[in-house]
């Protein structure tokens, strides 16, 4: 079994390796920029969904955490993390009366939950579920700044929806207006530095003409968070965000890694991996033991890594437990029981797959396993 | 929390939802079906990865199950399934050990284990292995009938590549020759069912020369094995294979669905779903609470089904946790709150995503919970 000390050229495949060195200097460079640009740093855990590693940027810095999921919240929480931001929407009653439990168990250490509305319904449901458990909410309005999925028009789409929507929560007893979510999804994976810097703007724009409205209509609006790992540095310098949620900085996958970057940003490096094993070879292909069930596809395949630096093979995939690698370089495929590494094309539905990371110190090949890192919120989709 | 008796409108989502009385129609039409046709039904069970389930697909008439790795064998083993079989190689050294120590504790149980080989080492590294462990296990020879990527070239287009890996298996102690693993997984979803039918028919032309050469090779082949829910009918009809490995057909995912059928097979009906909900609504389009942490998308989107039949809705990717929903049939998007139900695109890797399934007795409209079950083998990719 994978246990401390293991080297990595022992382990069982497919895992999902954690490189703790590269991991530890993306969390010291975010940390470091966050720092410098004197805007909070609440990394979004639903890509980690781990308390351990949840905690390792609050002790680098971070205000806390985001999460996506009520589940996810309520482990992040059994594992030590006090500060959490649901930045989503919960309808359920059900679900909010979890919420509101949860939220007076962080108060009780001194922590605090907040969570985004986007529609009246919510607002009176969630004020429901708070005053009946006797607890205190911050709650922040979501406008659409792009992403088209969730969010009120930003104000300078509808003069009016942000700043009604924010009036009731600021009406709602059990609430607190805490400000505006702002989050434009889609922009981080632009590739071009500039048009990337484009969509961002639209976003800063649309939040700040909405901090405005909300400020004229007598409304606080003490914070705008938002921002991923692709656009930080311009919702960072904007003014108008004081919090940034880029959570994909920390592993760096495939898919960002195929941004184009300015050399203003910080860099981030791979840091998760799936290793895997050639079980098959012949006719110019060697098939690795690990399929889609094995790293997500939604953002395309991954990458095959080699980390002497040495060899290069395009990744074909094979199916569900299947890779299938051919020679990009001219050379042969790789031999039967060979190790391959494997950037995944998106880090966060791949971590999601797994029940635990392996740790590795000393990188990928001579390193060993240091620790076993759990990823408490593994599945926690509700 | 979800447990027996609650109504199908009360379900937390999202939530994996079995519809038992439609699974179990599928069960017991494809058992009807394999007795009809005098063939053997060892069902794949990386498609549900539940213990029991392989013990309702026993009950109902097949001989044993499929597995696709070291650890699902395990897991299923766990539950009670003593006849398995692992229909891909398995390379590693320390995964060898593991399933000859399971092939002993299968063996004292009554049971078998059997395992796929393609390469000589492999065949080495297994008798090695077994001959350890004091252990036995039947061997298949995989040829390449179609889908590329593991298994030998069949006889037709090499007359020696499976003749050869077969004598060695025949004359490696503890190692039983049991015949040839001929699967052509892309032949499954081929739509139309002639050209689906031709797909198949070249892999049972390639699967019967192959076993006419071992045959006069004087080595046994007491068995071909193979086929998927997509061309099952064909295969089972050949009188070249003896064993159908078909597993979606329990629960026909959206894809499967997707396929022409010929009015001759027998018809599979949805039972799985992702329950979802809205969580977000306005201008045109409904955001639920379901997105590809919640259904694998591998093989496309999810279609919504309404179990009422009245409305159509189109789905749209949203992320990791949410889906856009607008309406297709000219009327309002569904309403905030509204449960919404899921027919995966792919089951196989959607399953994998969750710990359970939510069984429910008398259908998605009324039906209520009568029992949950455990997907034992959810992540078992080593």
């Amino acid at each position: 079994m994978t246990r401390p000390g293991l080297h990595v050229s022992e382990l069982d495949t497919p895992a999902l390796v954690l490189d703790l060195d590269a991991m530890e200097r993306n969390l010291a460079r975010m940390a470091a920029y966050a720092a410098g640009a004197g805007v909070r740093l609440r990394p979004h855990a639903k890509m980690h969904k781990s308390a351990e590693l949840a905690r390792l940027q609050l002790a680098a810095g971070a205000v806390g955490v985001c999460v996506q999921k009520t589940s996810e919240a309520e482990a992040l929480a059994a594992g030590g993390v006090d500060d959490l931001y649901v930045s989503n929407e919960v309808i359920a009653p059900a679900k909010l009366a979890r919420l509101a439990a949860l939220a007076r168990t962080l108060r009780a250490r001194g922590g605090r939950l907040a969570v985004a509305v986007d529609h009246a319904e919510g607002v009176a449901r969630l004020g429901e579920a708070v005053r009946a458990a006797g607890a205190e909410v911050d709650v922040l309005v979501e406008i659409d700044v792009g992403q088209g999925r969730c969010g009120v028009p930003p104000a300078d789409r509808d003069p009016l929806a942000a700043v009604e929507l924010a009036r009731r929560v600021a009406a709602t007893a059990g609430l607190r207006l805490a400000g505006l979510q702002a989050y434009h999804g889609k922009a981080q994976h632009v590739r071009a530095v500039e048009a990337r810097r484009a969509a961002a703007a639209g976003a800063i724009a649309s939040a700040r003409a909405t901090r405005e409205a909300l400020e004229r209509a007598g409304l606080p609006c003490p914070l705008v968070t938002g921002a991923g790992t692709g656009t930080f540095a311009f919702e960072g310098a904007s003014s108008v965000y004081g919090e940034l949620q880029a959570g994909s900085y920390l592993f760096m996958d495939r898919d960002y890694a195929d941004n184009e970057w300015a050399p203003s940003q910080p860099a981030f490096e791979h840091a998760l991996f799936v290793a895997a094993q050639v079980m098959s070879a012949g006719q110019g292909r060697a098939v690795v033991d690990a399929g889609h069930k094995s790293h997500a596809i939604d953002s395309g395949l991954p990458r095959v890594h080699d980390p002497a630096g040495r060899r290069r093979f395009a990744f074909e995939n094979g199916g569900d437990e299947h890779g299938i690698l051919r020679p990009a370089d001219g050379g042969p495929p790789p031999a039967l029981g060979e190790r391959v590494w494997l950037v995944p094309g998106h880090c966060d539905p791949t971590v999601n797959l797994y029940d635990r990371y392996v740790g590795v110190r000393g990188g990928l090949v001579d390193g060993r396993v240091e620790r076993i890192v759990a990823i408490d919120a593994r599945g926690a989709v509700t």
